[in-house]
């Protein structure tokens, strides 16, 4: 290529990343100083921090407390273009992925961070009745489905309707349930009760239905046996080793028994994001890619794939977890293995992940942490918890307000953001037919 | 009545409230004391400080920064039954309100509070393109709207397309008319052009379009005048003496001209809510009520009427304004009434309206006061805007967020709401057809 002033010039190396979650915008944040062009897709305008997407669900934290504009987070980056757009597809052949909107874009590297929804195991006629919590619609949904529970049991004078309104059925019992299950409990017991005429929301039942034989599976044992006794002093029942057969507008059926309840949540598993059909290599049982050792697709040593997309294992052979500091492990690993070939160094051995440790907050003063080489519970676990969080969320002014924000919950037992919103026509389920 | 100990008890008065606006949360504050069971009606679960709504339009605030659960304000008040429900009518002979799930609930007196609602002066069908802000939906709506068409002009290589997406239309120069304008004018060129790469943001077009001669015309005309300086040189363009004769998908036309806009928000006019309707009494040609001197409906001094639902002249036969201060006003005024009937003291006088003063804020250091005796205008009266919103707000914690939400976009240029959320469905208004 010959530019205007004569000199012949190569073109810039064409970078297109899709998906800006943990691990999307971890590569993009990397790849600062590389030789190349980036373009950042994602369908919507905000990367959001979901580890503390439930505090939205209940009411404790509003929505722009954890999410922010994605092209301001890289505004002072002029090589990086960001796209809202939704991918439809990915051309292997001409190198190019197909937007919805029927436009191409061209890569000389791709890297798919596209992430995860929550699955149903073949049920997706589950879905109204049991959304599940990934997006900030999610939450904002469930948020309205709680709040809007309570107000009808004020209103409702029939008993068994009334009982059924106030039974919150969670399924799940990873640490997306387990704060759910655990912050619900806390609103019913401790922020709601003053407010309400005509019902103790203190009766109010939190149900905590987990098909394996105990909550935290990815935690050591004896945490999860804290985790599940504070659960049941917050008033939470925890069914174990119990699988729920069928969720409608009536409630669950569990162990062969009717559950009324007119608010389920689903946190009970994910599926991969297509990413895996869209170029059509081998995907696992939970529809996300194979990858080679340094998060290539087989076959593609020009498409990385990472984060909750992908099915990669350890040095130890144990699966990769599919949590944030995972993703952002990987995007730090490919982004190293890009800049190594576009400037010809010697590429990095194949990702190797690091445990950090996990942690799950149950209530007020209650969380658990695993870092392997040691266990903390309740308090300590609690204050790093918190710290940790606000340490990773993004922003001064973010950590002030939700600081902000969680010294109103825990000091005077005020959640701020009990909005229902939205049409009131989408605040119930329907029932079929 | 004859109650368990024997003690011969008169049942108690029953006020019913609908509407928990400034008005309706007014009179049941201000009714404390009483001796009364009070139930307080509204269809939403929250109390919206309005004033700052253009501010979540705008990506400057948070929704749960200007909007508290009303059943959370009124949790001491033990008299006090909140219920979220619709209300569809009245019936004056039975004494009861209708709700929507054909309930009915009976009342000895009743205060009407149901605010107004944007209108098109017969134009419904403008709606979906001119959406107006009135809710918190209202409010996520447009900021999507505006959002969206700065990310769809980023990626718009038709220039006249692109122009069109870059086209702010506000429709109405009142308050909201020119805050609105104001502030997108600030997002423009100050917030958003650092964050996009094809685009000068700096080019948007955002024009005002006003009916009348000038722009905030219940203000002084010095005041107008500076107010249409300001915003000019934020780069609005302001159109006075030009009705709007149609709103599309493709935008408006005005003065006979086709404007090309992808934005156009609704800020020219309002009617009430169908209270006359529900009473079957006189009403003015905005649909509000015709009150009497002490805010009763003719013919009915069981029943008040107040706030924008209302139609009442001041002492100098001016009508009130349909301003947060003039419904609390009038909401401090009823309970009074209501209270002395209550005890058997002598009810004051009739109403007599005061005017403290009316504020708009145009942008940065930029707002207009008219107190009437003193004029303001620029740094003071921004200065005098803020603390004055800050100090109307409820709740220390809200002032707090609010005052750093500020200190962000005043220091740092910083909106921290720029989220576009809700179904890919609704970020656009559709072509009919």
């Amino acid at each position: 290529m010959v530019s205007n002033s004569g000199k012949v010039t190569t073109p810039r190396h064409r970078i297109v990343v899709v998906g800006a979650g943990f691990g999307g915008l971890e590569t993009v944040y990397r790849l600062a100083g590389a030789s190349a062009d980036i373009t950042l897709i994602d369908r919507r305008n905000h990367h959001l921090f979901q580890p503390l997407l439930y505090q939205v669900a209940t009411a404790s934290l509003a929505t722009s407390e954890i999410a922010w504009p994605i092209r301001h987070l890289l505004s002072s980056r002029k090589e990086v273009t960001t796209l809202l757009a939704t991918v439809t597809g990915v051309n292997t052949e001409a190198r190019h992925v197909a937007l919805e909107d029927g436009s191409t874009l061209p890569y000389d590297t791709l890297v798919l961070a596209t992430g995860v929804r929550h699955a149903y195991f073949g049920h997706d006629e589950w879905e109204p009745f049991a959304p599940g919590l990934k997006t900030l619609e999610d939450a904002t949904t469930i948020r309205r489905r709680i709040l809007y529970a309570f107000e009808r049991a004020e209103r409702e004078s029939d008993p068994q309707r009334r009982a059924a309104y106030l039974t919150f059925v969670i399924v799940g019992a990873g640490p997306t349930g387990v704060e759910l299950a655990g912050t619900i409990a806390e609103m019913a017991h401790v922020t709601l009760p003053p407010d309400f005429r005509n019902i103790d929301t203190r009766t109010a039942r939190v149900v905590l239905i987990e098909a394996g034989p105990r909550v935290l599976a990815g935690f050591a044992e004896d945490l999860s046996a804290y985790a599940q006794r504070s659960l049941e002093e917050l008033g939470v029942e925890v069914v174990l080793n119990q699988a729920v057969s069928d969720c409608s507008a009536d409630g669950v059926i569990c162990g062969g028994k009717q559950l009324a309840s007119r608010t389920i949540i689903w946190a009970a598993g994910v599926r991969a994001s297509p990413a895996a059909e869209w170029l059509g290599v081998p995907l696992d049982r939970a529809g996300r890619v194979i990858v080679t050792p340094d998060l290539t697709v087989p076959g593609h040593p020009e498409i990385f794939a990472i984060g909750d997309t992908v099915s990669v294992n350890d040095p130890e052979g144990k699966p990769v977890p599919g949590i944030a500091p995972a993703a952002k492990q990987q995007g730090r690993y490919v982004a190293q293995v890009i800049k190594a070939r576009l400037s010809g160094d010697k590429a990095p051995g194949p990702f190797q992940y690091k445990h950090d440790g996990s942690l799950a907050q149950i209530g007020k003063r209650r969380a658990v942490i695993d870092f392997g080489w040691i266990k903390l519970r309740g308090s300590i676990a609690w204050w790093i918890w918190g710290i940790a969080h606000i340490y990773f969320l993004i922003g001064v002014r973010n950590r002030l307000s939700v600081a902000i924000s969680w010294l109103w919950i825990y000091t005077r037992d005020q959640r701020s953001a009990r909005l229902i919103t939205q049409g009131r026509g989408a605040m119930e389920p329907k029932k079929p037919g």
